[in-house]
């Protein structure tokens, strides 16, 4: 195809590298829908013949179905996924096949691909994201919730939480990656198709009509914009780049976690795995896969970023290597996300002794002292040196008695302070956002809030684009 | 400082490594507005004494006078820019000095003065940005705007457009990218100040007033979130390369573009060099340093992200390396900036034979046949053999005579088609966004109008956190 | 399988996140062969019964027929390739599979298949890169290595060469990675065989015979490193990456030569393509995907790299996802090789006007002038400025006489100094490495050594490592 | 300098971004370096006037000492290190002064101080990983070496091991880097001096003359490729990339270590912080640092690549940008050098109960049912389960009698097995490689004969090269 005018066929090497019909699988669904909308505008505006227009749409009808049973295969001697769809249709319906690509490059028909294909992708991320964000807040709102943790700084002991606040911080990052997939979503209003080659055509087009058909709000300002911003895919990666830190996050917390040595959380034997030589392993597995996630998805990234790097505005064939990063990169992260949502649901807190963290009030002790009229950092000083004098006879705060207390601060003598227990400590710290129970009931509230918007935005729009694809017949296919 | 507990100081190769003064000077101005803020809430709430509060804060306003100026110099062995403010006002007020850090870390310290900073830098960027746009479009409006150009794709001629629509469609990228900036600034709506280390006080302090005075909507929701969540940072740092992905294809755009063997745009000779060999070199250093500048702003964001990666939540001092990244990243961006604008404002469009785009009426002359019957495909094979019949003699469809013409294609014989001169062909292509002067002023008109509410939205609030500045008598210094 | 000790199946999203069977496609016949190795050594050493010893190793070899056939499927439920080797044979001889994994782990298992791949995977490299070199060179050698060109700095012309020393200067290069290639390869000589899960065996095997039998130098010294250490894979990647960004100049080189305002290069039509739109392009889109090709490569050495960032010794999962990024990493270089060997080898050189190059001879003139005494920095001033002068008559020097010559520069007044026509311009740099065609031929020269070298090298170890195959009956299978 | 044909000044902003005045601070001894060199040879080949050359001389080593006493500084508004020696030299000497940049260029002349740079920077880094090398063998042979500490993959107990195996294991992969580190400087024998802006000169230059002078082996055989090769540069900072992933990993095992849960290591005090807020902190903020510091490193090693992606052979402007990536790079590395080794010497090993990994011999049970005839997947699910059931009464292996055992296991019962102590395991496993202390030493040898041999290699080359400095009266300086 698309040959006529060279003395050779491609050489075959060449053919290999240049095809790109594996990745335009991811694409096909929405290569049809858009080609009905193509083919619907074409004919409304009389470019073409209104018998072949109705041959044309319901030869592409019949493809959707085909799309949708997974019955169509692309053929890498096409080249990709548009020659192979018009070379389906052409062989289905004949000469009036040939008719479909008036008015349309390939260059305007795969940006329209990807915007659709992208539009799709950020919701299944809207609400796979989503999922995490309610696992975590379904264990922080349990028992296991008001388990207390020693929280680390510098995988320190540093002072004691609520083990519902750290699920709910790790919600509230997943929150705001929902709303990040969202806001790219929201910003994807300017249909591409009609652009051309990369400046628009002598044709009669109506863009605002196919825009319509397709759940644009309008065709795209600029014909040479329409064919080369890659902006949405680029923000695309750069989100899932932060979700898969995030991720990464959560996961080592998990991993570390899980160590018998400290043993504060118990993965379900559905997420751990052993060893072939060791039998007595239990290994987090899908939490240092989950970990490791967030290396390929700073790779594709910068490969993105790179690609386009000192490409000048018209379409250029490097953009054809923008794709497979694109769809990779969604699949993974969504298959993530389908591991550590019922990952964390079934993870349990373990109440776990804790003597490492015996000196975690010191704060509160310093605090103390600054009430009674001592400068904070003078009290620090003398908490500093009380606290390393117990340690050379292997003492801790936790040991030391109110007597004791007051002979080291005889400021505090006979006041209202005592040093907290465990349990007691994190209650003590009930400024907004702090680690008391109120405050994290606010704070799972909150997300649990944002995360309810976030699913019903993604919903309310899923619904509206499925019956734009009902309308035209395309295929109703989702990309995960 | 902060070492009565240890029997030992740092190591000298250890402080070198771990101090951060280099970089922290550009926090300096942030720190002592953070700083006054507390104080002043510390006192409000009677955390310390009134008449030490007022102390703390004249010492501090003293000290903001001395940043204004630059005469406040960071001692590296003072490790950091909290440190350095809090001895510097120590040793100008004495023992109150040491009263500030009550209910405070530099955990949530250098949180907030990473917001506040972020905050001005974005309004910087979104000001440098606009500045940018402003040129390309300066120049699309003038008279070089309706020049004729050889639109390429893939570095061969297309399509002839006007060169006004090449300026307008890299300005609506930079508007885009001065919108991102302006959508990161929009969600820096949360303070930090008052998260302590990780999990907040038990001391009484007012998150809320602190955050008023600061500039921010709120208290953010989770003190483990205040001192961990590097997010706007990232994201930054994505918008920045996306930024100087769209600069390095402008610049390649520039750089192709005075080729002499093209000889489209001359660049004035304020922005380009010579040889210190060559003396007939003039060679367009300006445009590839901006070019290369997408290198060095990749490389921060991989950094950022690969830093952040599998850190559990807490603050850990890995975090402490992604200050530089941010600082150069956003300094880099605005040298970048300020010398697009006038670069591209004295650049001048050259009218050029262009022999070499003989053929770009090829689609107009399929799209004729498409409008007498012909399917498009059939269409475009026949236009494509005739191409190539004229190319075994060297000639070119703008050599055809009307009837010559009529003879290969027979369907235009008498009809009212006529291939385009080279300054009719752009006006051929009037659909929506296309390349006629029509969609061209249009997409001139819509790009200024963002530009527009992106400078209002911009200088209201840049005036808006000055009053606040003005207020606290906070150090009124801007980043860039 | 090696679930027996759980109370659940793998969660179904786990398995899938889990399962490595797609990219491990990839190890199968090295799997293989390191198993036939570990059965032969066992039952040297007695560990199992020599008659199912015997059985293991023909029940391997009958596998490693059909995976040369490409007739062994992996499973995804069966995890990775180790466990569908073993159940493989276990479903062929029953108990006696059992036998296989005594004192072996499936983390010294897939360093050893790791190593035996890459091992592989360099040498077609090194024959792949060499292909490179050589299309370059014979171009060199051609008539058309005496083509003359405007060298360009900066995108500008600079002083003219022969196009056989660009061709040799990018061969130059090829040659380089050939030797970076070869050198990763020869240090591969440490078997991780026997390494176990991290601290080798308390049966006694003989390292040193497996070592042997798969063609590595020795056991490597410390169990830990052979099952943690991935230095080999991430400097392919690296190389990998270099090789790709001097292809991506070489690419760019080539698509800048062939714009038609240039016509310094034409491409062989079975390596351009067209438009579906535009019936005149001739678009050079494989060296445009070639030139992409450095940034995905880039991106997988990044993920790589992050991906190992902070581990400790010891296996983590995390290093599963590794092996895609060195297998596609090295299926990407090695299909581009097979596209710029003939693509070069096919591409003509372009004797073109070049008016655009007239005052290249300018360094020339100065030189003459340092000849004569004057200091250079005076002579590159004085011809700086009469260049200047005549551009603003639109002349150049190369329009200058003899006398108008002698006016202005005195010194040359009838000395033997005269302006190099275009032909003559190389051959006025004679020094070493410099433009003239005894120094270009002397770098072909050079070159074609160091490639005939390399050639030579890689034939060499190839046989060595097909007889090692060969006399275990290992599958004779290559990576490309 | 260099604008006396253009009318206008170069724009203050662009002159701000195309200063390289601030990362040329590093390059200045070399620049001087290469002068001389330059300068004695267009002396000799008479280029220059005989007094003139003397003069020359003698001016540029009365720089050189201006640069040992750190008293040269580079104004910016001379743009580069290139022309402010020229600058200095003129004002110095006077019109002589001039004639020094005969026949050469700022291409060859940068190429070639990054090169001399390049090669001493290797060398440090050769003497600071040496160091790190040395310490942690230090530790390894000491008693602590003999410690026993749970080996652990996943995060989990997998099999007791020697803290020597892990430190020597280390030291093994830093020996490595050591090793690249060489290779690269042992490929830097082309001298790029004499390549002029690209193509040679037609003056008669000596490059062979100034390699030797410089300590080069030869001059480069292409003009083209001397200017242009940042190969070098690449690969340094791959290696460092490396480097760094390893000094992460080490940093991360000794973070991890350090937690009191574990308390397997204590970090020395001078290698600690406390807390602004938290008294009782005891932070490992060094090797945090460590652990961060891959991430920049990885940063540039893509920005470097990135930038050189696409670019045509010839010099581009780009290039610039390379360097402060190199010169960040190796400073960052060894200052991260310059903490780990006395971090590591001064680190102590903690014996710790570590009841945690009272499984870890169950490989060795399995092992001992092999040796009786057991098919090991057999004997791997009769031991899984062995532990599975101990483990609900929450019991381990460590806690089965031999009659127990043997009711379990009769094959075992009479013969010579037993489980073995904590500290017996280790030295059950006495394969090649293996985690008994005679493979410890074993290793430890191998790793400290590398090691010295890498010393005895850089120190004589660094003789050499100080040698030559001395004979030129080069400024004796060394990058770190």
């Amino acid at each position: 195809m698309l040959r006529d005018k060279f003395s050779r066929p491609l050489d075959p090497a060449a053919a290999r590298l240049s095809a790109s019909t594996r990745e335009d699988a991811t694409l096909l669904p929405y290569d049809v829908w858009g080609s009905l909308a193509h083919a619907r505008m074409l004919t409304a505006r009389r470019i073409i013949p209104r018998r072949d227009g109705a041959t044309l749409q319901r030869g592409l009808r019949a493809i959707a179905r085909q799309v949708e049973r997974g019955r169509f295969r692309l053929d890498p001697s096409l080249e990709d996924v548009h020659l192979n769809v018009e070379a389906a249709l052409s062989s289905r319906i004949g000469r009036a096949g040939g008719r479909l690509h008036a008015g349309r490059s390939r260059n305007d028909q795969v940006a329209v691909d990807l915007a659709l294909y992208l539009r799709d992708a950020l919701l299944d991320l809207e609400f796979g994201g989503t999922g995490v964000v309610e696992a975590l807040l379904g264990r922080a709102r349990s028992g296991d919730g008001r388990g207390v943790v020693p929280g680390s700084t510098h995988f320190q002991p540093a002072q004691r939480l609520y083990w519902g606040q750290i699920l709910a911080t790790h919600a509230l990052r997943f929150a705001r990656d929902v709303e990040r997939f969202r806001s790219i979503r929201e910003r994807l209003t300017d249909s591409p198709l009609g652009s051309g080659a990369l400046a628009g055509s002598s044709l009669p087009l109506d863009r605002a009509l196919t825009a319509r058909l397709l759940g644009f709000e309008r065709a795209g300002p600029s014909s040479l914009d329409g064919v080369t911003d890659r902006d949405a895919a680029v923000e695309t990666l750069g989100a899932l780049a932060l979700f898969h830190v995030h991720s990464s996050a959560l996961a080592e917390e998990l991993v570390v976690a899980a160590m018998p040595e400290l043993d504060r959380v118990r993965l379900d034997d559905a997420f751990v795995t052993t060893s072939s030589l060791m039998p007595h392993k239990r290994n987090p597995d899908l939490a240092e896969l989950a970990r490791a996630s967030a290396a390929p998805a700073i790779g594709r990234l910068v490969a993105h970023l790179t690609l386009l790097k000192a490409l000048p505005i018209g379409y250029q064939r490097d953009l054809q290597q923008g794709k497979p990063l694109l769809f990779d990169g969604v699949a993974d992260a969504i298959g993530v996300m389908r591991v550590l949502a019922p990952m964390i649901a079934t993870a349990r807190y373990r109440s776990s002794p804790a003597r490492a963290s015996a000196d975690t009030a010191s704060v509160e002790l310093a605090d103390a002292l600054v009430l009674e009229g001592v400068p904070f950092r003078t009290a620090h000083t003398r908490v500093s040196r009380f606290i390393a004098r117990l340690a050379t006879s292997d003492r801790h705060l936790s040991d030391v008695a109110a007597a004791e207390l007051w002979t080291a601060f005889p400021e505090l003598n006979g006041g209202r302070f005592r040093l907290p227990t465990a349990a007691e400590e994190p209650e003590r710290r009930a400024t907004a956002g702090g680690s008391s129970w109120r405050e994290v009931r606010r704070l799972v509230s909150e997300v649990g809030r944002r995360a309810r918007t976030s699913s019903a935005l993604a919903r309310r729009e899923s619904q509206r684009i499925e019956r734009l694809k009902g309308a035209l017949g395309a295929p109703r296919v989702r990309p995960a």
